[in-house]
Formats: C-alpha cells, sequence, structure tokens
C-alpha cells in the first residue's frame, strides 16, 4: 500500500510555518507500515492542489492532505477534492451540531458554517480541538483522499483517535523501527563505527543528526509486528554494542526523561542552577510529567547578585574567576544542592553569545558541574572556531548537564574534554 | 523567477525528522520575490529524487535541494543531480582544503572524501559550520540547481551567507511581508474584523494561528522594495486599527521580544516565580541576547517547600488555598519581586497536567499573577472542556504572563476572563 501526503497552505510556501503534520503523519504511516513515497507542498491555490491530487491518486492508494479545511476564504482544500473526486459537498448533521455546540449561544458566521460541509459519501474524523471535522473521501478503485485540518493541535488527536484506526484496515504488511540515541559523538564517527551494518535492506540501519545529538534508526519490515520485531532486535543489539556507553536509550523521548525516570527510580532528587541557559534545562527537566517528584528547586540566577544571594556563591570567587568560571559552576552546583537538599545539583554558566566573549573566554564557552554528596565534576564547553549561535549554545550545554548526571547515574565517566 | 524545493531524506518520509529546513529556504525565496511553486520530500532513493528534478525543471528555473550531501551512504543527491545535469562530480580543491582543516591531524576517510567532489562547473557555497558544501550547479537554459545540505545549523548560514546572494542577481520583482502579530484573540475573529482587507491581490492580507497565537501576513509585490513597502504600509495600518490592542507588534520575533526591549528603554528589570511552568518563562525571556540588562532572577519553585523557602509564600496560604490558587500565584508574583529587588514580578501556577486534576481544580488550570510596587494583578486560564496537553498548557501559561506584562507596560488592562 503506497501514500502520498499534500500540504496545502501559502504560509508553508513562504516560510512562515514549518509542515511538522507532515512529520506527524509519516511517523503514523511507518507505524502502520504504509509506504510513503512522497509529500507535496503548495499553497492555497485550487488549480495546483488539484494537479498534486490527481497525479498523487494516479500513483498511490492514500492520499492524506493537511491544510486548507478552516473557515478563511483560501481554505479550498474541501472544494477541490469534491471535484476531483466527484462528490459534492453537503451539510454533515453530526459536524453541524458539534460546530454549534463548540460556539454555544454565538451564531454561526457563514465561514463558520462552511466547516459542517463534507464531500458526500465522506467517513467524518470529528475534531475534539478546534472546528473544522476531517474525513475520509472515497476516490475509486479503493482508493481514498484523506482530509486533515492544519494546526497540529487539532491533526494529532484525530490522527491518533480516527486516522490510524481507519487506515490500520487498509494496510498489509508493518515496519516496526528502533531508535537508538547517543550523545556525545559525531555522526561521521557512529556511521564508521556501525558501516557492517548500514549495508542491509532488511533490517536497514540509518544514522542521523538531529538537535545535536546522533540516532541510529533501525527498521525492519514484516507480515506482522512480532516478525519485524524479531527480524529487527538483534541488529539493534549489535548497533548498541559498536557505539558503547554514548549510548542513552533506545526508544525514549530524550536525556531528560532518562534522567528524570532513573532518578524516581532510585528516590534520588535533583536542583538546578543555571546562568545563561536561563531555565533551560529546568524546563526541560519539567517537560516530563511526573517530575515533581524529583525536582522541587529551580534557580535561574542571571545575575552575579542572585548566584550570591540565591545559591551562596562567594562573591571573592566571582571576583577572582569570573562568573564564567570552573570555580562559580562548581560553586553553583554545589549551592543548588545545599539551599534545595536534593540529591544532586547541576550548574551551568556560561557566555551563549552573540556578543560578550574575550580572547580568554570566547562567545560559546560553557562550564557545567554535577555535585553529589561527596563530589563535583566538571565539563568545559569550548567552541573551536565555530561558534554555534545562542540557540543551539544554551540547548547543547542543558544537554552536557542531563549527560553528567545519566552518566553519574550509570556509574560512568563523568568528565571529559569537549570541544563544541 | 519560479523556483522549488526538493528535500531529500527518508527520515523525513518516516516523520523521524521535520522538515524545517524547507520553512527556512521558502522564506528567503520570498524576500527575495522568487515565487516557490511547490516543496517535494523524496526519500534516500536516487530513482524517485531524479523523477522530481527533471519533473521540477520542466516547470521552474530554480531546484533547491536540501539533504543528501553528508557523508554516509545513503547521501546520494550529488550524484543524482550530477546525472541530470550531466556535469560529472569532480574534486573541489578549496573545498577538499577545507574538510582537511576541519579534521585536523585524524585521515579522511574515503566517505568523508567523497564531500569534496562537486559537479563540474558548479558555484561553491562553503560549509562555515559542517562538512560537506553546497553549490548551485548550471542545468541549462538559465536554470540551476542549487545544492544544500540537511541539517539546518550549516543550512542556515550558508542560505544567508551564499544562496542569497547568489539568488538576488537571478529575481526581477521583490516581495515585501509585514507580519503583524497579536496575542489573545482567535483566528475566526481576526478575519472577521480584517475581512474587508483579505480580498485583495497585490497587497495581500492572510491570517493564520501558529503556536497559540494569531498573525496576520500583508504582502506586496512590485519592482523594488521601497515601491512594494509604499504598497504595503497603509495595509498594515488599517490591519493594526481593525485589531486594536491585541496586537503586539508587526515584525517582532515575539511576546519576549516587546517585553525585554521595552523594559531595556525603561530602566525596569523583571523577575519571574514558576511552578508549572519550570523555567520555560525564564528560558523565553533569556532566548533574547541582552536580557542579562533586564533579568537578574528566576526562581523555579516546583516544590511547595521551594514555594515556602525561596518566595517566601506563607505555608498558611499553601494550606488554605492549595499550590494551584489565585493567592498562590500573587504571593508568588510579590515574592519574586521582594526577594530579587525587580521591578516587576510574575507568577505562574497550574496544573500542566496531564494528570492531577480535580472535578474543581480541572488539569489546564493556571493562574497566572503579575506584581509591580503598587499592584497585583491576576489571569486565571480554565479549559472548556478541551484541555490543551502538557506542551501548550505550559506555552500558553508563559504567553499570558509575557502579555500581561506587555500590556501593563503599555498602559492597557491586564486583567480579563480567559477561557482556553
Amino acid at each position: 500500500m503506497k501514500a502520498e501526503i499534500i500540504s496545502v497552505g501559502t504560509e508553508l510556501l513562504l516560510g512562515h510555518t514549518i509542515n511538522s503534520d507532515a512529520a506527524h503523519v509519516a511517523r503514523e504511516l511507518a507505524a502502520l507500515g504504509i509506504d510513503l513515497l512522497q509529500v507535496h507542498t503548495v499553497g492555497d491555490n485550487p488549480q495546483r492542489l488539484e494537479k498534486a491530487l490527481r497525479e498523487s491518486l494516479a500513483r498511490s492508494e492514500i492520499i492524506i492532505t493537511t491544510g486548507g479545511l478552516g473557515p478563511t476564504e483560501d481554505d479550498l482544500t474541501k472544494e477541490t477534492v469534491a471535484r476531483v473526486t466527484g462528490a459534492p459537498l453537503e451539510e454533515d448533521a453530526d459536524s453541524l451540531a458539534r460546530l454549534r455546540e463548540y460556539f454555544g449561544t454565538r451564531p454561526l458566521s457563514a465561514n463558520q458554517y462552511k466547516q459542517a460541509l463534507l464531500p458526500r459519501g465522506s467517513l467524518v474524523f470529528p475534531n475534539t480541538v478546534g472546528t473544522a471535522p476531517g474525513c475520509a473521501v472515497p476516490a475509486g478503485d479503493g482508493r481514498f483522499v484523506v482530509l486533515l485540518p492544519g494546526p497540529p493541535s487539532e491533526l494529532l488527536p484525530m490522527l491518533q483517535k480516527s486516522v490510524t484506526p481507519f487506515l490500520l484496515g487498509q494496510s498489509g504488511e508493518t515496519i516496526v523501527s528502533f531508535m537508538i540515541k547517543t550523545f556525545g559523538i559525531g555522526e561521521g564517527d557512529a556511521a564508521l563505527r556501525i558501516a557492517s551494518l548500514t549495508g542491509g535492506a532488511n533490517p536497514t540501519a540509518a544514522t542521523y543528526a538531529s538537535d545535536m545529538e546522533m540516532f541510529v534508526r533501525v527498521t525492519a519490515k514484516a507480515r506482522d509486528a512480532a516478525a519485524a520485531h524479531d527480524l529487527a532486535a538483534p541488529v539493534v543489539a549489535q548497533v548498541r554494542s559498536l557505539l558503547g556507553d554514548v549510548v542513552y536509550g533506545v526508544d525514549v523521548a530524550g536525556l531528560e526523561t532518562v534522567v528524570v525516570e532513573e532518578l524516581l527510580r532510585r528516590g534520588e532528587t535533583l536542583a538546578t542552577a543555571e546562568s545563561c541557559t536561563g531555565g533551560l534545562l529546568s524546563k526541560r527537566i519539567t517537560d516530563i510529567a511526573g517530575a515533581s517528584e524529583v525536582f522541587g528547586f529551580g534557580f535561574v540566577t542571571y545575575a552575579n547578585t542572585a548566584k550570591t544571594q540565591l545559591l551562596g556563591v562567594p562573591e571573592e570567587l566571582l571576583t577572582a574567576h569570573g562568573a564564567v568560571s570552573a570555580e562559580v559552576a562548581k560553586a553553583m552546583a554545589q549551592g543548588a544542592r545545599a539551599r534545595s537538599g536534593a540529591t544532586y545539583g547541576l550548574g551551568i554558566t556560561g557566555i551563549a553569545g552573540p556578543s560578550g566573549g574575550t580572547k580568554q573566554k570566547p562567545v560559546g564557552l560553557v562550564y557545567v558541574a554535577l555535585s553529589d554528596a561527596k563530589d563535583t565534576w566538571l565539563r568545559r564547553l569550548l567552541p573551536q572556531g565555530r561558534y554555534l549561535g545562542r540557540e543551539r549554545t544554551r540547548r547543547l550545554a542543558s544537554s552536557h548537564a542531563l549527560d553528567m548526571l545519566r552518566r553519574r547515574l550509570s556509574g560512568l565517566d563523568v568528565v571529559g574534554k569537549w570541544a563544541v
């Protein structure tokens, strides 16, 4: 079974919106073992959309459109699909009732009402978040056009609640995919280490870099999930063994998840003291539901007075070494522990840039420290002539902090030299 | 002049990576007045890539590929473009020198060396961040295929430093685009208010929702930037006047930028006290370079003991009203001010979910407070039967905090009822 995605929206062609919808749909198709041939993005342009629809229908059984279902004038996906499939738009009673419920006592405008019109013969997918329902429109010869709303917050629940069950009935084979996640190794190095595994057709193993980390995806295809799993498992084990302890997990959401779950398991706690990351580290930790069990105190000490008052960093230390120094990072980690009573303290201080660097302390220099009841460890992140920019510098610093704690919790070496 | 983007990568078709590259390139093309017809995404599949390249070259003058330039086996974009354009791959001396410099004393592997091969006659775009150079390959009749690396951190600087100057020479007309940003109004409401303006062909005005905010884009096309600017300016003024004080800026990065810049202008400061947002608010504030002038102290008080110890929230208040209450939000905002000496304090407490809600205090309920030397203001965010999820609830709460301060700094009403 082959599928294509057509994303509709001039905002996508102007670059005002990133097409995350296509990624969400693609992931769901992969999980169902449906082969996604291509993704097309067209503007709010019925002619181009019609052409893309006709071409895709000639190649693939399932065409999924995202966007263009809303109340505004340039939302024309339904009208175009109706023309291509020959199914005229008709009022859908359930969708109209939902729409009236959504707006309560306010009367529906003509534009709002339009959202209750769907191509005749559609299977309707209710919108549990917004106003525009989705649907699957038969397109002849067992083909379907599936229409989904553009806002990711509406598309995602519809995908999971309605579209997946619908597609499940249409699919034959199943793909199982494992994501082996690492921190602290480059994509080139990783590719070399697992070179013996990347030539296979089924399972496949591929490396890629994402958000300053490096992942290896192992994918197997079979008639059912169990058989695909059995194909993939030995390759996953080999990848883990070839990459070693830079692997922080398989099919885990991120470093923050691994750290929070391990702390939960051990009944230990963590406090953070952040200067240049300004709360990004605590934000990442509290992204994880249930983090309150292991995280109670975060200190965002952007000013030197905050470092002194909130963390007890001695003023002499700040004067002697400067706020961006190994000594201050260590004192911050220790202060976070002491002031909160947590098992571990993490401290980050650095120059996120783009300005504020000197010859001795260049933009991008960051010190990260981890402290427990006995010891304090340090990493220094020193850019090698390539400043990563403010956002990536901050992100990388917070990842190193999490990685230090991850390695400490796994009994691995924590320190190391890091050229960034 | 017409352009198309072809994004290459199986990880895109499996949904492991979101195609932000296409958005970056699209934005650059729009700024240059180059009409982007479509975006295509294909896997690491030379046959499909070749077909997409040939079809795009038949329609458009500029084809921009993203991805598939790296060192691994499945990076085949250059080989495919070489075949389609008839320009064989040749060693590029400058690129090889850069590559050797990047790897220092380490010897180049065959895969790494491959990155110094480029189609004959290419204009080379150096990679200032990673290892794979980009290039523009002539494709006959004044057509070009522009090859860019996949990692956004490599693509972005190459786009700005090399590709834009190259494309500037190819373009005739110019587009000027203004983004009017609002917080606190729905897309449907906004579309109704500016309905009289959205029918025009040049300039165009279009609404869309992004990241829980609502934007209006006004775009004008003319022979040069000044003429396009003159066309757009009166429509921008009309949109601002029709939407009123929910508009927080035009062509500004975000609420956090507006707030930080206004505080800088006034020489005032801000401190934050966050429970359910866990540092997201301070992270957003410190996303802005130069925030250290206006922000010194952030308190992430996830635990009740942290609220008491760090902010002086009375224990009786926590016992009587619970941590998620109007009273505690106000005490947090006041405590942040008092403990830091800042001009303003912002406090956030709520139930980000997905669990932890009760009938009286449902998941998604958030209290946001703003405090200055005289007053304390409160907003209550109460979900109307639609829980937004943990990430969006946290994001929305932090936006409301910023919006409260934005409105206070502009002399507007701060409080209000917010159904979310």
